[in-house]
């Protein structure tokens, strides 16, 4: 089995598991006592605090261990947000944020707050104007991720973070797909990461407040952690994380240049190989490991179905692999495709040759799952004569089907006529457009309809 | 070295430490993905949790697997009171809950709700009568441990849970200290517990909802485990805290037996090697493993610190020994002595050697720290004639030592005559009137003073 899915968890790296290992008979004891147990657990935790910080880039006093990467992002806009009541409750976020900063700013606006998601680009990166113009007076918190999750666009943290401190408002950073690879760079106030997307194991996060940040921690009180994590400390898990995220940090360098090329070459080569494919997110602003593209007229969950059956582990943000039925909201924030989406994230060390046999692969089982879908073929459409409009009724039909069932009558309407698609799957407001585009039509708009919407599209050659 | 302190955090147990390596690789993946890696969490995820339901005694979909025993409580207590919220917003809990049950409270009095906290005998247990008394129409729930985790004391959950059940109020049960012996008896509604105490792994506990309990989880919404508990899931952790569960109730009956023998051995000897010693808690309704005495006229931390030399590791609810500087709350809510408090608590497989040796080495260190504090021996009082008035000003001085100015004086005065001693830390509140009842003179009463206060006692003897 090849694993591509690091974005979603890493496996535990070597040193992770040497660490947590050792530590558990170390570590199990309660930091807090003053016998001999107590203090080796102490003395681990102080050291994992050390090790930890120094890679973040802040100082140990600055940084808890929390136990979740969510945690730390809940935890941390919830402090910041409560520490800053006095100048106000508007919350900013990129529209691309990770769904625990978005949760999190609904849970503002459910208690009252007010929250301006900044769009992004169709790169998936915010534009770090854009971002300003929107900070206000009475703006308490600004949240931006320093890479997307889903598509790999490095965001300007930098010049956002310039941005918020001429605002006087401090930048909350999820730095959960970066950190492995290196600090976050520019001048951010509050950092949240995840152990276990950089090697190290599940139920360790990190939130770093940079020292004068106004934080007051919500929920229950708790002693430690400085009050800003309940509960008892994970020390063999923390131990674990420190350690790997030195490790993956000494080889980041020489492994993010190796896996660039590949990811290169994936960007490359699947538009060659794959008919009617978009490569989505920026081509150089991204992380080293990730790349994403959406193949049209293709259902994600049955693509990854396929591709599992193959060897290959890759996930999607099409709305038919999610639980929720809405296609990602990043692919949504951009305006691209969504349908047959597939994000291939490399881990460290992973092998030339399994990306080569992975780009072998998916031409056919990209074609094997329109076959079975009935897609069009990439010809040239007829010419009918007359002007005219034709209704496609998809109500009740899942993506891709809308999309295919426009393909395929298109041709039927003369250039200049319109095709109807009446569809109430929600990613048919994203992936028609985006198939417009894709073909050179025109996507005229959407109309209200008894079920779901109208899609209007005029054929333009 | 030898650790007395399980009730703190126990040592791995070998079954976790096997668990934990075995699913370090197959459980890493995100459960929730669909490609062969993720299935294979989701297996382990899965069938942890049956384990741990069936040990819990409730039905998988009942269970949730939390951070840690601290959020179990949290998330279970603002869940329970916010589904019940159209109810009323009262809450009840006992006086000698764990600080995780008593800061939530805080909380939701900070929030607005109100609390009533029900006191308890002096054995530490509440008696179910009194918390029948207080459950009102605008109860929305009630919360009460299983037993306690300074004084070992079973409470009468069963009998509190039928008494809820009739009043229509849904019981929250801190089961961390007793669910690694057994199941909690009788009709509660949500359950908390923590993986550490019981020889898991830290980083892990669970929270049961019975079907049919109004709940609304709080906080940020997430989609793992069923909406309670956000964040990744530690799985490796999860599935170490199941295996652990089940091995230690398979040794939970002969264990406790052994260990109720070493218990008893400690509760009888202690005050024949000792002089001055208080045995708190309950003697039959108890855990196994779990003792507390308190020794007048010794410094907690000191104490703690000798025994620590001596190659004992136990703890102490002692003023002296924590940061808040107040004695325990348990101890207070007892009105039991708190100066020179030791709680051991056995591990499984605690040697009887050990215990022996503890018992051996107890006198000297206890007869050590007083005669560095000074401390009175136990000869008969001086009879001076007349009567009269003395006052100590014990001002500015830590426990032990205004209990110990008082026991040195009282002999000055004759019987029937009095002695104010002025005190500013919180803990004479608390020891002063045990000195008396364990010295059989009299506690006349607290009168307000310029510092402090003035605790007035009369010679009886």
């Amino acid at each position: 089995m090849v694993y591509f899915d690091v974005a979603s968890s890493a496996p535990l790296h070597p040193v992770a598991r040497q660490a947590l290992q050792a530590s558990l008979d170390e570590g199990w004891a309660d930091p807090a006592r003053l016998y001999r147990e107590g203090r080796r657990a102490r003395m681990l935790l102080d050291a994992s605090r050390e090790a930890a910080a120094e890679a973040v880039g802040c100082r140990p006093d600055e940084l808890t261990f929390t136990p979740s990467g969510t945690h730390a992002v809940h935890s941390g806009i919830a402090g910041a947000l409560a520490g800053r009541r006095r100048a106000g409750r508007h919350l900013v976020v990129s529209a691309v944020e990770h769904s625990s900063v978005l949760h999190a700013a609904a849970a503002h606006e459910a208690g009252g707050g007010t929250v301006t998601e900044v769009a992004v680009e169709r790169s998936g990166a915010v534009a770090p104007e854009a971002y300003a113009a929107v900070l206000r007076g009475d703006t308490a918190l600004a949240c931006l991720q320093s890479a997307n999750h889903e598509v790999g666009v490095v965001q300007p943290v930098a010049e956002v973070a310039e941005a918020c401190r001429t605002a006087g408002v401090p930048l909350l950073v999820d730095a959960a797909q970066s950190l492995g690879w290196e600090a976050v760079a520019g001048d951010w106030s509050l950092l949240a990461a995840s152990a276990h997307k950089w090697g190290g194991p599940a139920g360790v996060g990190l939130l770093a407040v940079r020292k004068g940040v106004r934080f007051a921690s919500q929920g229950p009180a708790d002693e430690r952690e400085s009050g800003r994590a309940a509960g008892f400390e994970n020390i063999p898990g923390i131990v674990a994380a420190a350690a790997s995220l030195r490790a993956v940090r000494a080889e980041a360098a020489r492994e993010a240049a190796r896996l660039r090329e590949l990811v290169d070459r994936i960007r490359a080569r699947v538009p060659q190989l794959v008919p009617d494919v978009e490569v989505v997110g920026d081509p150089v602003r991204r992380l080293p490991h990730l790349v994403t593209f959406s193949c049209l007229y293709v259902e994600g969950e049955t693509l990854l179905h396929e591709l599992d059956r193959a060897g290959f582990s890759v996930s999607s943000g099409s709305s038919c692999t999610s639980s929720t039925l809405t296609p990602s909201h990043v692919l949504r924030a951009m305006g691209v495709l969504s349908e047959g989406n597939v994000r291939v994230s490399l881990p460290m060390g992973a092998a030339e040759a399994d990306v080569e046999r992975f780009l072998e692969v998916l031409p056919g089982v990209v074609a094997g799952v329109r076959e079975q879908l009935g897609a069009p073929g990439p010809g040239p459409l007829a010419t009918p004569e007359g002007a005219g409009t034709l209704v496609v009724d998809a109500l009740g039909r899942r993506c891709p089907i809308p999309v295919i069932e426009l393909a395929k009558v298109i041709g039927d309407v003369p250039v200049g006529g319109t095709v109807r698609v009446l569809a109430d799957d929600e990613a048919a407001r994203l992936d028609i457009p985006a198939w417009c585009e894709m073909r050179g039509q025109e996507y005229v708009g959407e109309e209200p309809a008894d079920r779901g919407a109208a899609y209007v599209v005029r054929r333009l050659s």
